[in-house]
């Protein structure tokens, strides 16, 4: 029944210091200084629960994103708050788009909901468009995931397609979730985040997360934002108290003293290293598709299975043959520091050439 | 909808360091050194994923109480499995004990379960009976939770009475969850503990934490034990993955190290501080039930309220009237260090005192 269906899992290699692990998309700047140290220092805290409802740094992140703090919801990571949000929203259909994020769909299943998917094609390079409008109307699920950047293909989606969707979506009584786990990693955030629609449609619900902004995916930190304060009563009641750990708490306050700086330095290395892999990977023959945030999206078109022969090299790359609507010969890799991008870009073009015949 | 129901919540008086809260029951002798330690050694381990199936922490839990790691499952902490239980085992109908802890109540109005209560009796003390076995004949609920000793009254429940709701429970095709979280700090525990039906029972699942024992309930690590590996399977289905930080692994992992030796003086140390509180409570009038664990249960037979008394003192206690089945007139008051402790007895006995002309 249950299978681990995400990158990341590289767990036991941990002390071997050679492997590359490009399967997590993680900032590769690292944990910010302060947040390791804010963490040491709140250890003594833990003889305590920790507070319910994350007050201070609810209060604290809703300065950053500029959302009432009562609007806000801290859990156990954005996977937390996604197994709460069919039974938050009664959701007996939802509708998902595919390929996508495995956990939309197994909190689906694991509510007993109908799940429509929604297909992304190829022939459109994975971009989400009208056709969703569309497939709510005929479906009309109770709850619709949009992931924005898309992962695993790095799509962005426009504000304005978004806005459709919540429309739709208000006629009919339907919840619109917004991922927006990876768009702090993307160039020009406020053109496409939903954030510019979060006061107009009380049927929107944001997702994001520390995890993999702030380099923090051991210690898990997500968050919802909703204008529905009944939503995010449901969301608490749904679920385990004391979800986030004292230490959670600690190192998001912590991440959010210089957020703004380090997202922004985030962003330049990022898209200094996307443009280089991208350019490296069409030259050597890979179809890329979106690949906006800090993860890069390709078809393979050689006879190879690149995962084994990266994974003898001591590469771990993100095989997409579990996401629904994909295939064993489409492949996600982190967009990670100059030198683990460099080692392999290295080592993909050297099996390139190595089968320059194929 | 929502409405936190549990002690430990004096959060934002952590820097108040006269504030004695005995609203949470927690060991006394805190955090083992080593166990903080650990936690700061893993700090940089945060970037990474942490290990979905916390294969080691399984491993050294094995150890610890004799039960194949395949049967362990861990989470964050006991609340987050009691809220994937009821999918687990698709409850329709759940039996619960009153009073008894809120969140077995919450997460099955969470899954929408009807719920039967089988009400514990002030005049049998608040101890479980065979009347349980009766209700569990004539309800047939699919899932039956026994909390041992019992939240709030600290009743231990014989393992003779739990064998025959397991097996009434058998022939129905029903559950049994014991929760064992407090047992660790009662005297005799291997004359209690439901591990000596493990192997005969694959409908037995055991609730076990971290967060009170080793005086961790900042970090939320809890596991649950159970011989049927199709459940275990199901607990990691109907959740997030990652659930448990790997900051929580690593205080497990260390946590374990010296357990049998810290349990050991826990035990010790909780049984001389209880056995002083219950005689000066029972000396100054106010009826104690059960309290084998590291918190007593009383009922206050005086017109006034100690909990809005003692606050005024600053010290915390639990009042019992959000429990289903109590009023504001039973509190619960958790066995912490001798210096808490005293300055409790001190205060409670003042209060009478003044009052001793009611």
């Amino acid at each position: 029944m249950y299978e681990y269906s995400h990158g990341g899992n590289a767990v036991f290699e941990y002390g071997h210091k050679h492997v590359v692990d490009l399967s997590a998309s993680i900032n590769p700047l690292g944990i910010p200084e302060n947040v390791a140290s804010a963490i040491v220092q709140d250890v003594s805290n833990i003889k305590r629960y920790p507070d319910s409802f994350s007050t201070l740094l609810r209060e604290k992140t809703s300065a950053f994103e500029g959302i009432d703090p009562d609007c806000i919801f801290f859990a156990n990571g954005a996977s937390d708050i996604i197994f709460r949000l069919p039974r938050a929203v009664e959701a007996a259909k939802i509708m998902v788009c595919a390929p996508s994020f495995a956990d939309y769909e197994r909190s689906a299943r694991s509510y007993g909901a109908q799940i429509c998917r929604h297909m992304l094609s190829k022939d459109n390079g994975f971009a989400l468009d009208d056709g969703l409008v569309q497939a709510v109307q005929a479906e009309k699920p109770k709850l619709v995931y949009i992931c924005n950047p898309n992962n695993p293909t790095g799509q962005l989606t426009e504000v304005a397609l978004i806005r459709a969707v919540l429309d739709v979506c208000k006629q009919i009584g339907a919840w619109v979730v917004v991922d927006e786990c990876f768009i702090d990693f993307t160039e020009h955030v406020s053109a496409y985040t939903s954030k510019a629609l979060f006061n107009n449609y009380s049927n929107l619900i944001i997702l994001k997360a520390f995890t993999k902004l702030f380099a923090l995916p051991g210690i898990r930190l997500g968050y919802a934002l909703c204008s529905d304060k009944t939503l995010i009563d449901r969301l608490y009641f749904h679920g385990a108290d004391w979800a986030v750990s004292n230490l959670a708490q600690a190192a998001g306050l912590a991440a959010l003293d210089d957020a703004h700086v380090y997202i922004e330095r985030t962003v330049d290395y990022v898209a200094t290293q996307r443009h280089v892999m991208i350019q490296e990977l069409t030259d050597l023959g890979y179809a890329v598709f979106g690949s906006c945030a800090n993860y890069i999206f390709f078809k393979n078109p050689f006879p190879l299975d690149l995962r084994d022969a990266l994974n003898a090299k001591d590469i771990r790359i993100r095989s997409c043959s579990n996401f629904y609507g994909l295939d064993d010969t489409y492949y996600r890799v982190a967009v990670s520091t100059t030198e683990n991008n460099e080692k392999f870009l290295d080592a993909i073009s050297k099996l390139r050439e190595d089968r320059s015949h194929l």
